[in-house]
């Protein structure tokens, strides 16, 4: 049977046993120009919170009934005349929380995971990595010497985004939650300092850390801290909007940011991002971070658990923060 | 005798009459390399309230016991040896709220007064002017057939931003409040529309002037209004943040956009300018906007209540927003 999480009922605040129901169909066959894919791992993202509310955004919500969406990665388990795909092809797109998934290959491209665990292709490889890619270089702008202040650094995108700055010769001064992930993000990432938002004052700290302002600040998560950060900027700073996972579970409106006027002060930018504008460059992308990775200048994590049944338990953590990397869902059994 | 208005106090939300003291003192006598100016006009700007709060901004702030800080015109009266200006030149500057400025000329400008009216040199060829002017065109980045929404349509800066906008063949739609500056805004400035923010819904009534969404919208307001356009934001917009008249006078936090999330849904852009920052093109924009002047497709209004007595009743003005173009106080009696 192929198990499937439908979008139930769309959550007010954070998801519950009501919003999600786990059903079971027959494993489908494939029609002409079409495969099936057993999917092997699902990505989880904070961004799915926002696929969940009815209305406009920057992609359409998933349908009450529908399979919830998710990057997923897996191998074709039956093909019926594919132009492109084979038995044996793993598969990396959107195939959503299910055993099994049923395409005529949109939306899917295909990977070699000889050198590389499939794992990676949801997470610095995947839309966790290109997040980071574009966003800190083509809109964060950074160049050598920048400081570059970092939230999220423990997380999927965080992570690389601010090994990425290392590279390109910043300073790179992260925010993460407890001294564990502060530790992993100095000493196993490299970078120059982390502050702890759970034990600290983020405006104290940035301004001990970041003694000249910030440059750059790559925003995951909204709230207090983009304000801390607003009010640090240094004079022609880019603020990248990429997240808010704050304000995501909000029954009431969302908190702007307060010290926004910062940016004229500073005569500074605050820009947003989708990943999906980029689509066409993430082959270069892939290409120079995996050389990164080769070279051991760029590292990531996945913290994984299993079992499709364990979906919403698994999915909390990206707000409670017990985890570290990539969030994956190992789904084959 | 000179009249001077001296900061004496910071002001905790609405300046009262406790923040300054109107004091005498000689006319002053310039120096070797000096000249004194008597005031003709002084600028009441909105900027002004942010410069009586202590701490750091774009500006340092104005000193208790100073002369509060005001653009001004007026005529040399007496020159001591200066090597550019002569009794009977008029010079524009940062000369303060007072009757006689002593200066060495530093922050002053010579203007030719034969053609164009010393107030204009206050409003549209000055600060407010080469706001808009810089404003519009290289942070708002207009293009031909782009919507252009205007806060601050009948104020001294929006009014000439969206006469550009018009020029380079944009659709503008202005908000003012009340009805009367709304039909200033459409019959005598020539925007396309304008939204009467006292009586009416300002996110209904951008939805329907502005069906296709807004590309740039030039924020001098902030608050309430600044949230309604970002909810209404189209594809790659650019929000310029010139000011936020609406917060200026708060006691408490000032209000962050709610919606700025609407920047990563639509790719866009919100960034902050001061005009000093392009002080050495404003010679290139005065020629401009003259050129329009002169052929009927740039107009400009001025308000002008007289007597350095009556700055406080002028200034408050700004903020009910009893006048119309440029507030101005004529100070030579």
């Amino acid at each position: 049977m192929n198990k499937q999480l439908i979008l139930k009922k769309r959550p007010i605040g954070i998801p519950d046993h009501e919003t999600w129901e786990l059903t079971s169909t027959e494993i489908p066959t494939p029609d002409e120009g079409e495969v099936v894919i057993q999917t092997d791992y699902i990505s989880l993202d904070p961004a799915m919170r926002g696929w969940m509310n009815e209305g406009k955004s920057y992609i359409e919500p998933v349908q009450l009934g529908e399979v919830m969406r998710a990057g997923t990665i897996g191998k074709v388990i039956a093909a019926n005349k594919h132009p492109k795909y084979k038995i044996g092809d793993t598969l990396t797109g959107w195939g959503g929380v299910q055993q099994y998934i049923k395409t005529n290959g949109q939306g899917h491209f295909k990977v070699d995971t000889q050198m590389i665990p499939a794992s990676k292709y949801l997470g610095v490889l995947g839309m966790p990595g290109m997040t980071a890619y574009f966003g800190i270089l083509e809109v964060g702008k950074i160049k050598e010497g920048d400081t570059v202040l970092m939230s999220g650094a423990a997380g999927a995108v965080g992570s690389v985004a601010g090994q990425i700055a290392k590279i390109q010769g910043c300073k790179v001064v992260g925010i993460a939650g407890g001294p564990e992930k502060c530790a992993y993000v100095v000493s196993e990432l490299g970078f120059d300092a982390c502050i702890d938002y759970k034990n600290e004052s983020v405006y104290k700290a940035i301004k001990e850390h970041c003694p000249q302002g910030v440059d750059v600040y790559f925003d995951n998560v909204g709230g207090d801290i983009l304000d801390a950060a607003l009010a640090r900027l240094r004079m022609n700073a880019r603020v990248v909007i990429c997240g808010a996972i704050s304000q995501y579970n909000n029954k009431t409106a969302i908190k702007g940011p307060s010290n926004y006027l910062s940016l004229l002060v500073n005569r500074a930018t605050m820009q947003g991002m989708v990943v999906f504008d980029y689509a066409d460059r993430y082959r270069e992308a892939g290409l120079q971070m995996g050389q990164w990775m080769m070279e051991g200048k760029l590292k990531s994590e996945e913290t994984i658990f299993e079992g499709i049944e364990n979906f919403q338990a698994t999915y909390e953590r990206l707000f409670s923060g017990k985890k570290k990397g990539k969030l994956l869902l190992k789904i084959k059994e």
